[in-house]
């Protein structure tokens, strides 16, 4: 069999076996019963290992080696897909077996260790095996790339292509023209949260809503559902099966709307991806960041946009006529746009979010690359809160200890929930010069976007990468000012506020 | 490695691969958008076919054979398993894979034709690919077992151990004691169907009281769920997980109450084997018989007694004040016990229906083992429809063309529904010598009846032969007589029959 052949076979190998393991996982996390999941555990287990057993064996391994010693006669594409499964068989086969198992117990263990931790308000409990976790992950980037800085091998992980001098210029940014607006805008005095926002929404009316968003966002029923699980996520295998889940709090219903378009920002994108690439390395959506662009594009500059409750606003209120009836529509604009300093991360609001992100950024920076040591974490965390914010946290479960990232090994990630929001403002900026996005929202007619992004971004799955992608839809290459100059827009706007 | 441990290993991957497309099965069937199925048939023919080759190795041919040379050494439940294995070897590997593949193609067009007849009323449409079937079972079943007869082959598939000399046996005292019996009620003038039967009865409120009967039958909800789909069934990977669906039609709210209680039957069953089983060949429900003897048993004896109904009417009441206001406990329990003579099998009531499969057992036995041809079917088909039931269809969709097993290739597999339902019976007499099982319903503690059932039967799982599980827990071999004298009792009261 031709080399390219035999590749070809071992790709759609993987597909399967991937898709196994991903429904498997969806139905994990949706409606398996508890007691479930040890047998779960123990078959996820060979299934897994099939897999890894396929990635590594000789005949991948020689292949990719034969492939790449004639990779000019290939095509773009073909040629991008081979150096993503060459990287993908590095991060395992560069790592010795011993260090990853000991590496996967670790990570079993961190997530109670730092469950009981946050509950307990308990940092101490959780220091020795985040340092663990911290040292672990220098050393597999260094086992995969000795030369490169291991903090640019981590973001490289979750944002491919960018590095501690792309994101430092970014944040530098934020530091310089966000965080003295936000100042401004805290020492104002705020109204209290309105009273409507706090009242009893009853969960089936909200998913009633939710569902009513699905149309209104052009998601394709045919092509996947969405059901409902503890916290709100995107799923998919294919643009022909893409799920996504919602959850319902009674005395906080803005949660089920924001999440609704959020989870279906990333769902569309992943629908819109062209099936020709199911079969290769290059499917799915590209990056963290671009895909938390399209959550944060429809969340937040479509979601909590004045336009957008203009064409919606009358269906919520008809969904809870009781709850709504003394709250007009710009009450309402108002309550899904306040801005306040908070400590929680998925609380924050809009505006202050990315500093929540900068604060994570530096720290992350500073324990993979100084020496900083996980002992002087929590009182970095408090004064860098303090600064960006104007908050400190009273314990360190809403501080240091309130995510889950680190304790799953993932460091380099916080800094594409950011990047996402910040592309989704420069993608806005030049479709807004092409399309009347303005009148699409108002309109209702949301396909005019969705098709924009379809030919623009969604269709090349992950065929270009993060950069090129960007350049090519805006004709520039990252650039945060647009970010920084709708947010300051609209904030600007909403609180009154002028620049210097 | 040694040859037991070799094949051990084999087993359990064999486990992990059928676990994932277990799970794949469920989803497709009770949520996967319309679109997913192309891609998904593609991913889950990889993974069979990944099975297959596990399955059909020369690792496994061998190692079974080393395995069969020293069978003496191993206990019982380990000897059933490797006969088990070497069975299942032989199904796959003494057919011709190019004869396997066309098969399974004349299988997927069947479905369609086979629906579209139906539909249309055609049996002319149906009839040539209903003889290819027929044709390629039979030449299966000589190629597995040349020396035995075909249908006994076919028999033992669904059914392990029964012959047509069983069956023979069982059909012909339901012949001789049931028909005459059926014949004298439905001789009777029928009171109309009570008019609540065909009231509308939300679907929501009919999901709330088949959860009750969750609770009443004593499913663990921590190793398992009920969701909804177009049919009712169980479905199970280990008895740490099992699910159930259920259907609600508005306007015929008995349908969702006797299948619950149906697919509960089966559902606890799987609950109670032993989980060391999990890793055997000897794992689940033995057989179709004997899992259809314990839905049935449920459904029937417990689930449409007026002791039952004593102890859950006021709840089905108190969920539907309104539909059953004028309906007293003897009406309900009348209406539930309704026999007449009608068409479809799926419809039949608890007494005419052994007498549709009787039909259905005689028909396949001369098409596979005489020389009745597919032009004759329903010639055949409705003569003995008005012999056994004193009725004949108008038309073949309601008569020849109404069941979906002969096209899906599954010969042999009806007689095991009255063949469970006997069983159930015999069963019955049994656990009523050894616990007050009336008192249980009435009291609602089926705990006592379902602690006996694990006792006796399920914790086994597969590791005893139907037979062998019968004979140990009635102390004879079956009988079909407690299940006539069941009926007899039951609707000779319902309508007051007394026999001559």
């Amino acid at each position: 069999m031709e080399p390219i052949a035999k590749f070809r076979e071992i790709v759609k190998k993987q597909k399967a076996y991937g898709y196994m393991l991903n429904i498997i996982g969806w139905d994990s996390q949706t409606e398996a019963p508890r007691e479930a999941f040890a047998r779960r555990g123990e078959m996820v287990g060979i299934i897994s290992g099939e897999m890894f057993k396929l990635l590594t064996s000789q005949d991948t391994i020689e292949g990719l080696g034969q492939l790449f010693e004639s990779m000019d006669q290939f095509d773009d594409a073909t040629k991008r897909e081979l150096l993503r499964a060459k990287k993908q068989l590095d991060k395992i086969i560069k790592i010795p077996e011993n260090e990853f198992v000991a590496y996967q117990m670790l990570l079993n263990k961190a997530q109670m260790v730092w469950q009981d931790a946050k509950e307990k308000n308990d940092y101490a409990a959780f220091k020795g095996v985040l340092a663990e976790i911290i040292t672990a992950n220098k050393k597999f980037a260094k086992y995969y790339a000795p030369e490169a800085s291991a903090y640019n091998t981590m973001l490289d992980d979750f944002e491919e292509g960018w590095t501690m001098a792309d994101f430092d210029q970014f944040f530098d940014v934020l530091k310089k023209e966000l965080v003295p607006f936000v100042r401004k805008l805290l020492a104002q005095k705020q109204p209290p949260v309105a009273p409507f926002v706090k009242r009893h929404y009853e969960k089936e009316k909200q998913k009633e809503f939710a569902d009513y968003l699905i149309d209104v966002m052009q998601f394709n029923r045919n092509r996947g559902l969405m059901k409902q699980s503890v916290h709100p996520f995107t799923w998919n295998t294919s643009p022909t099966d893409v799920r996504f889940t919602n959850r319902y709090i009674e005395d906080y219903f803005l949660s089920s709307i924001f999440s609704a378009v959020h989870e279906l920002g990333h769902a569309i994108y992943e629908q819109q991806v062209d099936t020709k690439w199911d079969d290769t390395m290059l499917n799915g959506g590209v990056s963290m960041g671009i895909h938390e662009s399209q959550s944060r594009f429809f969340e937040n500059i479509v979601g909590r946009s004045h336009l957008f409750w203009e064409a919606h606003y009358p269906k919520l209120k008809s969904i809870f006529p009781e709850q709504l009836k003394d709250v007009t529509l710009e009450d309402f604009y108002r309550a899904v746009n306040r801005s306040e300093a908070s400590l929680i991360r998925v609380e924050a609001d809009e505006l202050t979010y990315p500093l929540h992100i900068m604060l994570r950024y530096e720290i992350e920076r500073m324990f993979v690359e100084g020496d900083l040591s996980v002992d002087d974490l929590p009182r970095i965390w408090n004064e860098k809160s303090q600064e960006y914010l104007g908050i400190t946290p009273k314990t360190d479960s809403e501080g240091i200890l309130q995510d889950v990232h680190w304790s799953g090994g993932m460091i380099g990630y916080f800094p594409t929930y950011a990047l996402g929001s910040a592309i989704s403002a420069q993608i806005y900026q030049t479709m807004a010069q092409e399309i009347n996005v303005d009148q699409a929202i108002r309109d209702n007619k949301l396909g005019i976007v969705t098709d924009w992004l379809k030919e623009k971004i969604h269709q090349y799955g992950s065929s270009k990468s993060p950069k090129q992608l960007l350049e090519e839809v805006t004709h520039e290459s990252f650039n945060p000012h647009y970010y920084v100059r709708y947010l300051k827009a609209k904030y600007g706007e909403l609180y009154n506020i002028k620049e210097d």
